[in-house]
């Protein structure tokens, strides 16, 4: 076995064990709650990850003979309609058994199976075990991100993990003035998804981009200054969405006893001012800059920054530490896109459309999953994932 | 303590176990789910019927000084508005906290205090007691009910309980003639509800009534006369109302490779055609009497017809053994109507409206808990409890 | 051609002018519109009272030998599945073509050939020709109902009709009380609708009814007392509604510049204290009868109470001039019941399901068009009906 | 007067009277009809049209003392909250009054007042002028592509305008290749709207797009080959659309007799195969490209492509008298976007989200109106306005 199939046995298995110390704390009852549709139970989280090896390693290489039950084909699969039927979304909830006990149980079966076939050939196996990490990466986070919703709606406000807390700003933030430039955008080499693919040349005119993130105080302000009723900030989606929901602060926000409060992983407490506000809409995001007079950065200005900034050229903090940052992009392919090979190219290309890019990171996100090209992305009214604002202003005029 | 308190407790207590036996072989996760917003988690209703005790006995008799938690005065509260706050009741699934071993704390809790309470001074809590026990009952039905539909969008289809067989007919079906009278309606002595209150006078025209229910061989021929196709059987209503949902069959028939099956508490079974026809609509029950050129009795024709029964003048079976039995009265408080004293007066008054009227009883109903005065009610598209239908027509003519 | 052919032939013309003359003062656009699914465009039921004669005499005694417009029997098709196919009800309003002037072109194409029919065989077709007036008085109602509803959406607040004024109580209302009686309910000589018959025995227990309708002033003091916002007066679905829908008053009130107005056919005006108050759901009046420590009227109190009245025994006003009196029966077969002949057995039958019964008639209703034993029937949310308040109270006491 | 004057006048009045031309074959009743939401009646397009001029030049220049009628100001404002409240759109179809008459009464008010200003001080009011032109020309199209709708919706099929066809492809659709560009993209002289400016440079990487839009024959293929039950063409979204409308065809294809019909201002009449087809969503148009192994093209290559042909390089036809194009941008503000002044900045800018772009024109678009930095812009799912597609291909690869 040659060092590096070793050390891919051992990535796999320490992303394998992040995924099970995500429920270390919870009891089967928490682990089966599901609610929104939006969210899945920490339950199907495990088995899907687990499906996907099974579906796209261990099947069709042939590594083994048969599933370990057959059912698991319709109840894990998210929405590969290449790989047939799917269990229906909103009522993953619903599905008691199989139990959590048994959930496991199909883990270590699949993760016998896996090492065992990266033992035998890694060559053979090397590209899809590193798919399926990064895919358990992208389901580690959304654990969390489920998670802390579905504790959000319960009057008891339980504790998710108190070790997992949101960096503050440290510095105050400011403008960094960015010069014409012909950029070059997306992934050359490493892991990366198909959506960060083929890096190509985008010409990006002069920007200026914040140093910081918006802050809970910042976003306050806003809401003082009847940000929430004022049509002239937001756009005619947004402010339809917010009469139509009745909202009037980011999701996990709550004003008790003339004080806010938030509801975070370590359960309700008074708002942190100096914190990043997070966990709110692109709507939200938009109106807000518009009121501070500035716009969204897009998000090949966002990564050609962020390069600059790596590259040392400037001081740019919070890159992808505390929070998603939405951009005025909408998630559309680059050109010369192509999907990843056979069913797998459903995992993203599919979703091109109606949705904004959000570039970065989160508290929540593991940390080896970054990239600066990585380009992740939800609807513009959803909150429950780790969600904020770099703000970014114009420096082109007629 | 007389021998009237021991009885007492002593139904107080068995019908408690009741509850608990009902869980025995179902895991924390079983209890925990909630498929639609019409059914309850079972670990819910554990906590519920607690609270009922807690909420119109031990607190307003202070019997307690304290509650145990005082969460559970609105996350368990069902709908009693005059008590407060109601915690939503399509979330109630959502609720992993308090876990299943809290909730059978504080049934243990209220347990000893309800004891206490009948111990010392038997004649103030009596009949609250009483209700409780009654409201317990009606739980334990609604636990089946609701299991039973938790499982059954389960692919799997679990087994809920491999003893619990619904009855079949044992005889074929024959009309049973009844003459004009002045009957007596409702219930006079013994325990009862306030919507079985007063007894009263209600002339009954002449009238047949059917010996045994309608069987799922007889259903299974209005399905294939293309029963669900043809208008002409149906309330303009239920017509819509197939169309929208897309009804073909009764709620829990699943047509599979050429033939009929029926998920049951023992799973999914080959159709047991002598067996009543179970679970469907009221608007299925009309359309089929229209079918078979009959109707459905009126509630005060079924009453007089089981009272003639149960005094031996007339044979007629399955009558709160199987299934409840629609009838084409609406759910209406009887002239003289006094709903219970203080908040429990939201107990049945207040949904005397949209409903109609099932009478008998159902294989998942407590054997204690049968009455021929005994008014059940659903809304007319309602089908997860276990309903049946009885023929009845018309004698009279202009 | 007899004396009674004549009279049955004016009767006919009468009848079918006086539909025209609810259009005379509305122009075409007038005629068009259509502000929700349950109303229909003056043009429509100008129409389909044609289509009837048509599809129920002319087609079927082969009166004509071909339809004038073969899309009509479709297009004014309201709601018999036994004729065929109808066009989408909520789209009526969308029919700009057929025009106006069309459809009257078709009234008096169906005018024709009815009388023709009349002076040819006035036996064969008088039962068709009785049905299908009635069914034009019911229209020349909804025609009012409709086009008040209609303009009650538009902010100029036009005048539909400036001598249509409901008329208001003259005396204080009374209790006047009923002894236990052996009633016959139902029709028995004269036109009246499947609906009506068979006359047939009801026992009614003693109980007491009103004098006079419930007023615009008496109700205001329900709403000044918080009646809206206090649930212990409601049906849990009358709750839910009113808060769904954020109902606070009655369909046409309006509350500008600290004063109370009403939209009427004579328009926007103040609320006439002393008039009966109008067009409010079964929820409002089950809440507002509670609120009093009553209740409303059984069909069959109502149908006794008035047949006294007209016998001389009791002095009972606002019987059928000013609003139709929700009762708490809700809209079911009587015994014996048999639908109209053929198609037509869809006009009342199929309905008999989720709606309550109105009985008195309206300021709306034709003169000639009122029964003691008519039975209206809507649902217990609808309210652009002229739907009033008759109160009833217990005298029976367990 | 100055000739400039003088020609602005001429063609102010040009304008108006085209929009009046559009309803001169129609009847007050065909003026007052709204099929759906999205399409607004005739009647309310003719005074939108007018309130524009009224609100954004009349009354800010003082030019008018007093609104001819206050109610317009809410009656006929779109969408601009800065105006203030606007009277619910999917009710438009519902305002019987004013009447046709009266609207146009009010044209013609605004009318004298327009050329009266502009006769006075030119210089004053024609940047406002030339805005409401382009405004008015919008409506145009938009009264052709609301009639179209409202009409589609009547079995009776009327005709709109049996001049108005669209072109057929005269020659077979080829590849016309281009290379790496660095692109200056929007609008630098004449009038422009805000949302096309300011020019700025986007660099293009190499493409091919096709030289003719996609015709019915083609998409009939796909059809044929069972396009809309394969979801691996499909957009996520877009396949959960069409399987909840149930659509399976272009909006206006119609299937009877086993041919394909399409109903077009003509009437319904045999699809023309060689026309472009027309009346389909983002969706079916990317669906279409994924099965032919092309996409869409981007709005800059677009633009890029077209200025070529006009430019002489290379030969593109039906850009802008066929059909709309899709385009794979989502409509976004260009860098420097400034909205025009005042209210009138919601005139595009609250638009940038959810929407896509499509460029071109179509055979419903006025002749002057057209532009080749023209940005329409539409939902994924509507497919009312005249859209159609034409395809691209990328070449640049990894």
């Amino acid at each position: 076995m040659t060092k590096t199939t070793h050390a891919l046995i051992e990535q796999y298995r320490q992303c394998r064990e992040n995924s099970e110390a995500l429920v270390a704390n919870l009891s089967a009852e928490d682990c089966q709650i599901q609610a929104m549709a939006d969210v899945s139970p920490m339950k199907w989280h495990l088995a899907h990850t687990s499906w996907f090896f099974e579906t796209f390693l261990l099947a069709p290489k042939k590594i083994i003979s048969a599933p370990l039950h057959p059912d698991f084909k319709v109840l894990f699969n998210s929405y590969y309609q290449g790989i047939g039927e799917q269990f229906s979304r909103p009522q993953r909830g619903v599905l008691s058994r199989p139990s959590l006990r048994q959930v496991m149980d199909y883990r270590h079966w699949v993760d016998n199976h896996v090492v065992a076939a990266l033992e035998h050939d890694s060559d053979e196996c090397a590209e899809w075990v590193n798919l399926g990490i990064a895919h358990e990466q992208q389901h580690q986070e959304l654990m969390r991100m489920d998670m802390l919703y579905n504790f959000s709606v319960n009057p008891l406000f339980p504790t998710l993990d108190e070790h997992l807390v949101c960096p503050s700003n440290e510095q105050p933030r400011q403008w960094l003035d960015f010069a014409n430039a012909d950029a070059q955008i997306g992934a050359q080499t490493g892991f990366s998804f198909d959506n960060e693919r083929p890096r190509h040349r985008v010409y990006i005119n002069e920007f200026s981009i914040a140093s910081h993130l918006v802050t809970n105080a910042d976003y306050l302000s806003f809401i003082d200054a009847d940000g929430y009723q004022r049509s002239e900030f937001w756009h005619s989606d947004g402010f339809s969405w917010l009469q139509r929901q009745q909202i009037k602060a980011p999701l996990y926000w709550r004003y008790q006893n003339n004080n806010w409060y938030e509801f975070t992983p370590q359960g309700l407490i008074p708002l942190a001012m100096n914190a990043p506000v997070r966990h709110l809409s692109f709507y939200e995001a938009s109106a807000f800059a518009q009121f501070k007079g500035a716009r969204l950065p897009s998000e090949f200005e966002w990564e050609w920054a962020m390069e600059q900034a790596q590259a040392g050229h400037c001081d740019i903090a919070q890159i992808d530490d505390c929070a998603w940052q939405w951009t005025l992009s909408s998630y559309q392919p680059y050109p010369g896109f192509r999907p990843f090979a056979g069913d797998a190219g459903e995992y993203n290309g599919k979703f091109m459309v109606n949705q904004q890019v959000l570039r970065g990171g989160s508290y929540f996100t593991p940390k080896q999953h970054t990239r600066l090209t990585y380009r992740n992305f939800f609807y513009p009214h959803q909150r429950w994932m780790c969600s904020g604002i770099r703000l970014a202003k114009d420096r082109i005029y007629e």
